[in-house]
């Protein structure tokens, strides 16, 4: 941690009276100013870190209400917080002020199986309701990679995804409504108990991504969906990329959606084999993993419909899992692929840029030309069937003049991606990492119009100030 | 028309010096200030008339920021149209003002099929949308009755439903992105051309279902989805609503999804079976109409599992079709409702509440007690796998006892729906019917937000004066 501090002793106490009145709220175990204490909420896992001022966990709405109150009345920065799994530095405090850790509203409210929803605290883990969903035979759609640790709030700030997404919807797609208060202090409740409602306007999804910068989601009312019977694994390597990219479409292009389809390219197919072979045929440029979801009866015919969708020119292998264990071992070239990139390049800069599905082959081939200019090693792989691509630079961190190069190559990605009519980012969201980048996505007039409702639901720019819009 | 000339004669010409800025952008044949032109554009489904002062007819998004220019130079109230087939007025000038008709924009823009997405000018009618969806193999999931002759930015401004709801979502789940000019007049362009995104707030589900109150849509980023090969229909037959509602949770809390689960009380199919026999067997009380859709090969386990759940206490009889000509039969006694109930009720207030599905049986219970109190008749159909009930109030028109009762059972009706944990609109939306009884549903702090952004957007209140929210 020697690096960071000096920004923790730069880090001055809050003034006195605020701190009198955040001690009116919350007793000595929930209000932490020591920066010993405080450290831990200082980071994310975009590895960025700013010390906090104080630290505040809420127990409930009510203590969400207090704390809004407190920092509007003293012009106080407030960053709320779940368990700070984003990439993006979104819960970094890089304004000071007080951070709000939702880690102690943990509770699942209710469950409605015949109705399809889960009534939970924002605090609650990914992980626990998908638990507590599966009691009842129904899952919650978002499946980020950090769903055993990350919270439905963070989840629904962030508009998580994950592998599921192709065939389910994200974050957005799966609640119904939020209780949450606005950064002016607002109590407000939306959305509804129903799978259908178009009275009011829908505050839900504009909260939905919006990373904490308009409104503190307390407590949400989440779509819950059957659990499939059967799920069926099977791997499809390709002599190149092109022509696993032009799978992808022809499977996107058929009626059996798949519950996952993801990609690999052929750096990170040789970065995961040299880490852990796992017996991926030689001359494998590019690799697709896809997954089919349905009931006893239907699965194998699904599982037919994508295969046949998945051949076709460039197909070296075919393969399909017939148990557990084999699902196990088409999976372990993607779950090596991690542990291999954090080896090699532990400061990788890792963007989720996303393309419209036929534009991939187009993506990959413009992304290797720009690892030739700009002398970067790019290795790409991702949730493919969105066409979202989770697009690695290495580079050492030590060497300055390859942390440049990563910088020039990062602009000409993100160029690349918009000239195929992509988004910057299909997944992660915006944060600090990739606020300076919006204004070339996003024309000024729109994002004119987002200012004025950030202004709108938190007049004094009190939420997570300098995160997910330039200029706020 | 009659009844409605006093409107028609009321309505003042727009100062010459409007009229002038609009013949400066409008051509005679797309600018109408004739009362005899003007008449068409006064009214919608809803059957109520306001004439509006002045029409155009945009043919372009340039010509929407002109007309919204001049209209917020002059403080002229600005009611976007599309064809008109909302049911809850709000496509009726009832301030006054310009109807901005987007009927000449009726475009295609372009189609990628491998993307499943299709861009088109707001103007486009729902089914020519189909009609170019169906060319690749694809459709677009909001089918509501109007779909042959009602418009994408209709269907997009009142977030649309229709029976395939239940499976595929409505408006808001189907649409990636838009092109619009706010009420403050800036064009704005929201969401994304891929099917994932979180950059910047989401506008694009703020403006859908906000009844042309923020912003005009102009044109729209369709998501498409594949059609399924087959389509089967099951028709299941109870003694009572309540066996049939259960009926309704089993069926939900299974995971083959029916695409359709249309619900018709008893006194709906003796209405229908008055009108034209369709051989309901005798002492059906309650009938469910189901449609399951997938693959060949999944289809026939699929339309299996959803009979299975179906079947339970009080089922009298379950049909499958085996062609078309069967299918047909089935549908028959819910098609030959409509006619029937305009038949014997010209002027029925047709609700569309909407509750959790476990709680249909009690708000079918309680709609039957509601009705024995005030002597009124309701006849209940709908899409019964959201919880969104059609509920129709009989009454004589020309009995004003009858039109008052139907008042207090309206009020009624609400506060059951409500007690339920249900919303007062699943798909109609508010318009001017239900928007006094807004502030029954959403809490003053929020629509207090809602108001706030509608400022925002629409400074001086030129759109849609009136319309979805109370107080605005």
């Amino acid at each position: 941690m020697s690096v960071h501090t000096p920004q923790i002793q730069a880090s001055p106490p809050l003034p006195e009276p605020v701190l009198r009145r955040l001690r009116d709220v919350f007793p000595p175990g929930r209000l932490y100013t020591d920066p010993a204490d405080r450290l831990a909420y200082g980071y994310d896992n975009s590895k960025r870190m700013a010390m906090p001022q104080a630290v505040v966990l809420a127990q409930s709405h009510e203590d969400v209400v207090a704390v809004v109150a407190i920092c509007n009345e003293f012009s106080v920065p407030l960053v709320v917080r779940g368990r700070g799994t984003n990439t993006t530095g979104a819960t970094v405090p890089i304004h000071g002020g007080v951070v709000l850790s939702l880690e102690r509203m943990n509770r699942i409210l209710r469950v409605m199986p015949g109705d399809r929803l889960l009534e939970c605290e924002a605090g609650v883990l990914n992980g626990d309701v998908q638990a507590e969903a599966a009691k009842y035979g129904l899952f919650w759609a978002p499946d980020p990679t950090s769903l055993a640790y990350s919270t439905v709030g963070g989840n629904l700030g962030c508009c998580a995804g994950g592998p599921r997404a192709v065939k389910y919807g994200t974050a957005r797609d799966n609640v119904l409504g939020l209780r949450a208060v606005t950064g002016a202090g607002d109590s407000i409740k939306t959305g509804c108990t129903t799978t259908k409602g178009v009275v009011g306007y829908d505050l839900t999804r504009l909260l939905v991504g919006s990373e904490g910068t308009l409104a503190i989601i307390t407590e949400a009312t989440l779509k819950l969906l059957p659990r499939p019977q059967q799920v069926k694994t099977v791997r499809a390597c390709y002599a190149d990329v092109k022509s696993a990219a032009e799978a992808v479409a022809r499977v996107m292009n058929q009626p059996q959606t798949p519950s996952a389809l993801e990609f690999m390219d052929g750096d990170a197919v040789r970065l995961a084999e040299d880490y852990q072979p796992t017996g991926i045929p030689l001359g494998t440029g590019a690799l697709l993993l896809m997954e089919v979801d349905g009931s006893d009866a239907s699965v194998d015919a699904a599982l037919q419909a994508v295969c046949a969708a998945a051949s076709g020119p460039g197909l070296i292998e075919l393969r399909t899992a017939a148990n557990a264990a084999e699902t196990e071992a088409l999976w372990a070239c993607r779950k090596a692929l991690s542990p291999s990139l954090r080896k090699i390049a532990p400061k990788k800069v890792n963007e989720d840029v996303c393309v419209p599905v036929t534009r991939i082959p187009e993506l990959v081939e413009g992304l290797a030309a720009l690892s030739r200019r700009h002398g970067i090693r790019i290795v790409n792989f991702g949730h493919a069937g969105n066409g979202n691509l989770h697009t690695n630079l290495l580079a050492d961190p030590d060497d300055p003049a390859q942390m440049q190069a990563v910088q020039a190559c990062l602009g000409d990605v993100f160029r690349l991606v918009l000239a195929l009519e992509g988004t910057l980012s299909g997944e992660h969201g915006v944060g600090i990492e990739k606020r300076d980048y919006v204004g070339w996505e996003i024309a000024e007039a729109t994002l004119g119009v987002m200012r004025a409702i950030k202004r709108t639901l938190d007049p004094r720019g009190i939420l997570n100030p300098g995160k997910a819009l330039p200029g706020i």
